[in-house]
């Protein structure tokens, strides 16, 4: 098989080796059930426990903070139907540009009666603290906005959101799935009470994700049965995908990040050179590891598409949405033209990223652009 | 470290080497996300949909009605919220000795206003099929009864419950986690509706299941946000897990059956040579790897940690509710007094169990139950 330059992982990322060999040992030798009396059983409880420890210090938890769920998805859902029916009704906020696992669920329980406000972001993708303070009412139980944009890496102030919050006792959730690892959280420093946590965007494994509820916040549990996870999630716990999610975690470090932003910066720098192209997303108090660039006159299909062709992964948008044929809702919230956010590109990289790989891409598009353009009928 | 005898495969079971083996190409090599456009993806796509189509055709399904979940407990709170919320309202009919997942799920059902009937079962731990057709009511949405129970073994019969069902136009959900690839189930012989399914009981991955689910069903998602799963299940698919399953799914076979099938008879048997014994659950249609045992005069709980202290692995009843110091609610159901409930003993053997194994294991028993009866108050 031929390389492949991976420029795709904000969809998802390729399990790290040392994360494999603890998976299979847990699948193959320390088998047990977490639940299970006998040292099979002790043995994985164990793990578990000394897993959910690693999560919880990584950002600052206490490990009793730590629920662990089957993903980004589940956390999103739990946080967020777990308090609005643990509060019954009420007024939830959240932005227009969050991942469908919350646009979809809030519009979900808008079905089932509760309130709902979405705040509008702007031309950078940053929610607009002062609507969002005007949209509090008394009966405001929850406030959702993501950490990063997973499409176009925007970095929300969430220390200045938690203040907000917390000044009007209203519970803060933040889905992190993006930016785990790849920006520092710190729930003693910050004021959160729930964030969305998962593993296969980190070199981890897929289906394990975790959910941080702080000590006291009033949540439901979304799946009933037995009595694992604090009784806040039903199901034999996934030991082998806990034990690599956790190891994941332990691998990454601030080399890496450092690593990222090097390269992303050389991506974005170099490309906005090509002529008629933006930025989509702000040049500060972004993603380490997000590129997101409209080119005028062509469609981000086709250039993924060219891309492909050369063994190179890149994305429109979010994998989530990528069946639609619908300009992505991320870019159209920051005031685009639909036919630019159809030119759009994300590239997104990891810490296995090259130089040497940003390099043939760098040499890749400029071509594919020129090529597209010759044949555009917009132009 | 010393051999383990390997005796509670109803909490859970060992990885088969080669279902371990597809899961760590898929992780480290084919590690696409199922909704990207490019090649990475693509490949992820294709084994999602392969191993749909194994799940499928081992209960005879249309690809189509195979739903990915993280395993059997989300698969019975799908199964059974969906379908209570996709009607609004109504009542539903399930037995006293189901697993947690369905337990704790009506009783939740309950207290948001639906309206539940709990059936009877006889001394064997069969529902009774009278009160059951008694219970149906014009407002009836669901019957959820368990194919084979995950602490006596008892098996069902779910093609009489089926029909019944079909007759009085009522969805048919049925929890078949203990006797998926054990027992054969077609759902084109037999009116099903709702299949729960799991990976991590044969000898596949832990945090992946699948839900069956009939084309026309009525029923609701939980995890709202992508498109996945026929926008049934929101979340990024865990492929290496459903790749795993699907592995585990195929390697199942009828002679692995009939070796359990001798290998549990001759545990029986043995075992109830010793005096003051009863096997609890019935002889005949019972689950190829489930023994249940209750010796008077001693606790489950004793016998188990003798044996573990030999190495052997066993249980005295779900690992789901290990950590209850109640008795098991199955136990109970049978009319058994609360003493002897505490002195079950729970074997469970897979494919992977040899007759040393058994026979080691029928050496260490009596005597352990003879030590426990000498030192016994109660005797």
């Amino acid at each position: 098989m031929r390389n492949i330059i991976y420029m795709d992982n904000g969809a998802t990322t390729k399990v790290d080796k040392k994360v494999a060999d603890k998976i299979i040992t847990y699948m193959t030798e320390k088998y047990g059930n977490a639940s299970s009396l006998h040292q099979k059983g002790q043995e994985a409880k164990i793990a578990l426990e000394e897993s959910r420890a690693i999560i919880a210090k990584s950002i600052n938890a206490r490990p009793s903070e730590i629920v662990f769920t089957s993903g980004g998805s589940e956390s999103d859902n739990l946080a967020i139907k777990g308090v609005a029916y643990a509060h019954k009704k009420g007024h939830i906020i959240t932005s227009v540009i969050e991942h469908p696992a919350v646009l979809e669920t809030v519009k979900e329980l808008k079905n089932e009666g509760f309130d709902i406000s979405l705040i509008k972001v702007d031309s950078e993708g940053f929610v607009d603290i002062e609507e969002l303070k005007n949209e509090i009412r008394k009966d405001t139980i929850l406030v959702s906005i993501m950490h990063a944009n997973n499409e176009i890496g925007t970095i929300q102030d969430i220390e200045e959101i938690g203040k907000i919050c917390k000044e009007n006792k209203i519970i803060f959730h933040t889905d992190a799935v993006q930016s785990y690892t790849k920006f520092p959280l710190d729930v003693r420093k910050i004021n959160i009470d729930l964030i969305s946590l998962n593993g296969h965007k980190i070199h981890g494994p897929k289906g394990i994700g975790a959910l941080y509820i702080k000590e006291g916040t009033k949540i439901k549990r979304l799946i009933d049965g037995g009595k694992h996870e604090n009784k806040l999630r039903a199901g034999t716990e996934n030991i082998p995908g806990i034990v690599g999610f956790a190891e994941a975690v332990k691998i990454a470090d601030f080399g890496h990040i450092r690593h990222m932003q090097k390269l992303k910066d050389k991506l974005i720098d170099s490309l906005l050179k090509i002529e008629n192209t933006r930025l989509n997303g702000p040049k500060e108090k972004r993603l380490c590891n997000n590129v997101n660039i409209s080119f005028k006159y062509v469609e981000g299909e086709a250039i993924g598409g060219y891309l492909d062709a050369e063994g190179i992964c890149s994305s429109t948008g979010s994998a989530c949405s990528s069946k639609s044929l619908e300009p992505s809702h991320v870019l159209m919230a920051l005031g685009m033209k639909e036919e630019d956010a159809h030119g759009s590109l994300r590239l997104t990289i990891s810490r296995f990223t090259t130089e040497e790989e940003v390099d043939i891409v760098l040499e890749k598009i400029p071509k594919i652009i020129e090529k597209l353009r010759r044949m555009s009928p917009f132009k």
